[in-house]
Formats: structure tokens, sequence, C-alpha cells
């Protein structure tokens, strides 16, 4: 099956699920119209198909892991909805529609935010019921330690306490790994504990989820310097106006690139021994996205 | 043991759990400052107490039901400091000292809420784990649904809907209901299980804790308009002013009283069957609060 049928079905099942858990009746309706814009806003989709992907590389059934996947993809949307609002990085354009706030206020945004990263957590400790196995919840664990505060959380963190201050290699990987490729090794791991993969795989997972997560963010700051503002559907040049530590800051424009490259190659050798085209693709694609 | 000894070892037992759990190396340092710094303010510690009443009720250990105790503080704790954002009440005040964005900075506020709320799932999940009983999990479970978009969180979006709109009996009790009781029920019910309650108890447990939050809700809207700023720790006469949705502003101050003592009596006669003293007293120490 090609990349583009495979993420295709990824997209449509992740999107089906999110849905489905969003039109539960008994959310507090003004809440769920909230929660459902930012969740439904086009999003790339990124951590549950690397999630649903393991899962399948590991042998897995999609169906035991599309609760996961909505729920990544869930905790994944509330940290863009706080990290829009004015006291974080203001921002009002997100996926080129207008961020949570601009359109429901400041307070029903933190609200969403909230309901999101909630509402995960009990999408994951339902399936977790369902599941004799535990696999269930290890997964749920993997998620919540690595969106939390030693993971995604701590990135964003230090993410706000760098601005303006000298800039420095050590906080800049920690931010880095701990905003972007912990949620990115999140996913892998949980998808591939659903699956019933063993620990070389789950190792083998973690050292691409880690790469990848690099090589995306890097990216992501070359994009904020060089990209186009309507096919990002988002602002650009902020990073720079507000003295943000990024790669393109500390290492300069040309060595990032560099560096990303490099980085998308490790991630790709990392799963060198297994059967896994998408994931390698997955890469690959990454390193050349222009949005 | 009399009714303080007992509240005196569980706030005890509670605010060392909390302590040990937010003195782990791995959170992001500032991060945990900015939490520690809420969740031990001096709270009552409510919810906790409920908690492990209900888990001594029903039979249990205190070992075992306190990583839910801590994790349910945390999840009120993080629930006051996004709920005092100038997004929302915009409160500088709370338990007597300058509220959490007042002191780190309202983007580190919006994190250490996250984080808190976030690091309870991870505690709970984490005790599920090791827990072969299943019992954690379900414990888990209903704290997640109550605290969330049908539960607590339902409750402070309606809450901030409800402002300046024509006052009606729905909007106040789906307010109350969720954004308090939900809460005290959760506490109780999780509590019960992991002590190993029966259904009658569980039940019992629950009119207990939806009586007890109307009339601990009822108390604060008093509070808000008669109490003392100095001995509450927190600013007074705001719902009146911010033309909030409130027992005093729908019924009048003297029948909300009347209510008040009346949902107190309920309270304690759901758990007539029981031997409760210590629930029973809480009712009644409730009803006369003045802080």
């Amino acid at each position: 099956m090609s990349y583009e049928t495979t993420l295709g079905r990824y997209i449509l099942a992740v999107d089906d699920a999110i849905k489905k858990y969003l039109s539960d009746a008994r959310i507090h309706p003004p809440l769920a119209s909230a929660m459902e814009y930012s969740a439904m806003a086009g999003g790339k989709r990124l951590r549950p198909c690397l999630l649903l992907a393991a899962n399948e590389l590991a042998g897995g059934a999609i169906e035991a892991a599309l609760p996961f996947a909505a729920a990544i993809e869930m905790i994944h949307t509330y940290s863009l909805i706080h990290d829009d609002l004015p006291a974080m990085d203001d921002d009002s354009l997100r996926r080129g529609k207008p961020t949570n706030h601009v359109v429901y206020g400041e307070g029903m945004a933190v609200l969403a935010g909230d309901g999101l990263l909630n509402y995960a957590m009990q999408i994951m400790l339902s399936a977790a019921l369902e599941d004799e196995s535990r696999k269930a919840l290890r997964a749920a664990s993997e998620i919540a330690e690595r969106a939390g505060v030693w993971g995604m959380i701590a990135g964003q963190a230090e993410d706000l306490l760098a601005v303006n201050r000298e800039p420095n290699e050590k906080a800049l990987y920690y931010i880095h790994t701990h905003k972007t490729a912990d949620m990115l090794v999140a996913a892998l791991r949980a998808g591939g504990i659903i699956g019933g993969a063993d620990d070389a795989l789950l190792s083998a997972l973690t050292v691409y989820g880690e790469k990848l997560g690099l090589a995306f963010q890097i990216q992501d700051d070359l994009l904020d310097l060089y990209g186009n503002a309507a096919s990002l559907g988002k602002s650009t040049g902020k990073d720079e106006k507000e003295n943000k530590l990024t790669f393109p800051a500390l290492f300069g424009a040309e060595r990032s690139m560099t560096m990303q490259g490099q980085y998308c190659r490790e991630a790709a050798d990392a799963l060198s021994a297994y059967d896994s085209q998408f994931l390698a693709t997955m890469a690959y694609r990454l390193s050349k996205r222009e949005s």
C-alpha cells in the first residue's frame, strides 16, 4: 500500500474517532464546540499517525489503538490552544484559522484546553478498563508521562523562560526534546505497546521518535524563518522578533538544515531492521515539508 | 478518635504525599516551584479528606488511598489556578496569598495548572499499574470523569457563560452540581472504591457528596456576600459586582441559608446507616464554616 493511501486511511480513522468522542451529548455543549473547533481544524495528525503506524508495525489491529490516537491528538491540540493564548505565544492564527481564544474568548479557550487534556485521559482510562491485558494501561501511562511535567509541559516551561536569555545548547535541546520529541516518542511507544511490540522494537521506535522530533522541530524553526504564512496557516518570523531560542538562532540556518537532514537519516536508520516503509517515508517527507 | 484528631491525621498525610510527589527531581524545577506554591498554600484539603474518610469507612488502609487523595487535591488546585487567571475570575488573592499568576506570570500559571492536572493523572495511572485488583483503575476513572467535560470543567464553562445572563434555577443547579458537588462525589466514590465499598455504600456516599456539594457552594456564595476577606483569605463581594449566578442572587440570602442547612442535614442522613461520625461531623462543621 502506498504511503499516501496509508496516511489517508489513518487520518480518516483519527478524524472519525475524534468527532465521535466530541459528539458525546454529556459534554457541556458550548464547551464541546470550542474543543471541536480546534481539534477539527485540519492539523497534520502527525502524532496519531505515528501511533497507528507503530501499532501496525508491531502487528496490532487499528481498533484497539484508535482511542489512544484520538487521545494523543487531543493532548497536542490542548497544548496548542494554551500555547496560543495572549499570556503565552499570543498567536491569532493557527492552521489558517483564528485561534481558539480569538473565537471563543480567553476564558473558554483555557477551559477548552483543560477539557481536551482531561477528556484524553478519560478516553485512555476507559480503554484501560476494558482491556484485561493491561497493555492499554501501559500505553496510557507512557502518554501521560511524556505529555507531563518532565515531558511536553516541561519543554513549554523552559521555552517560556528561555526568551531573551543568553542562547545555550543545553536549554535548546531540553526545549526541543521535551516540547516536541517527547510526544512523538509517546505516540510511537504507546502504539507499539498496544500492538504488542517487544523491547527491541520499542527501543527502535524510541530512537526513531527522538531523532524525528528534533528534525521536525528544526524544520519548524526554519519554516518560521523562511516559510510562507499562507501555506503554513500561521504567522511567521515570530521566533526572531521574540528572541526565541531556536536551532537557527543558535547554529545559523545553514548548519540547522544540515543537522535536520542528519536527524532524518538517523530516524530512518533506527528502524532499518524492520519492515517500516511508512515510517521511513514519513521521516523523509517531514524533512522536505513546507507547511 | 475525635473529629479534629482524624482531620489532622488526614491533612498531615495528604500534605506529605503532595510534597513528596512535587519534589520529584524529574519535574522542570521552576515549573515545580509554581505548582508547589499553589498546592501547598494551605487549602482546607476538603476533597482528599473526604476521599480518605470514605476509604476508611469502607474498611481500607490509608496507604492505598493516598495517591488518589494527592491527585484530587492537585486537580482542585489546578482548577483554582486557572479560575483565578485574568481571563477567568481575575482574582489576585487566594488562601491569603497572591494568586499564582501574580507571582509567576500568566504563562507559567497556565502551565502550572496544566502540569498539576497532568501530574494527577500520572500519579493515578502509576497507582493503577501497581494494583492487580483494578480498584485503582476504577477510582482513577471516577475522578477523571467527574473532573472533566461533563463534570467540573462543564460547571466552570456554564459559570463563565452565566455571567450577566437572566438568572435561572436550572443553570444555577447545573453550575453548582458540576463545579463543586461532582468533585466531592468523585473523592467519596474513589475513596470508597479503593477501600472496597459495596454498591450500597457507594450510593450512600454519592448522595452525601451531592448534598454536601450544594451546601458547601451555598455557604461559599453566602461568605462572598457576608464573609470577612481577611479570614477567608480571598476577595469578597465579587459575585454581586460581577453579576454572577449564585444561590443568594436567585433565592435571596435568607432562603439560601435555610436551603444550606437542609442540604447539610440531607447529607448526614444519607450516611445514617453507617458508622460515619467523621463524615456527619464534617457536614455539620461545613454548614457553620466562616472561612
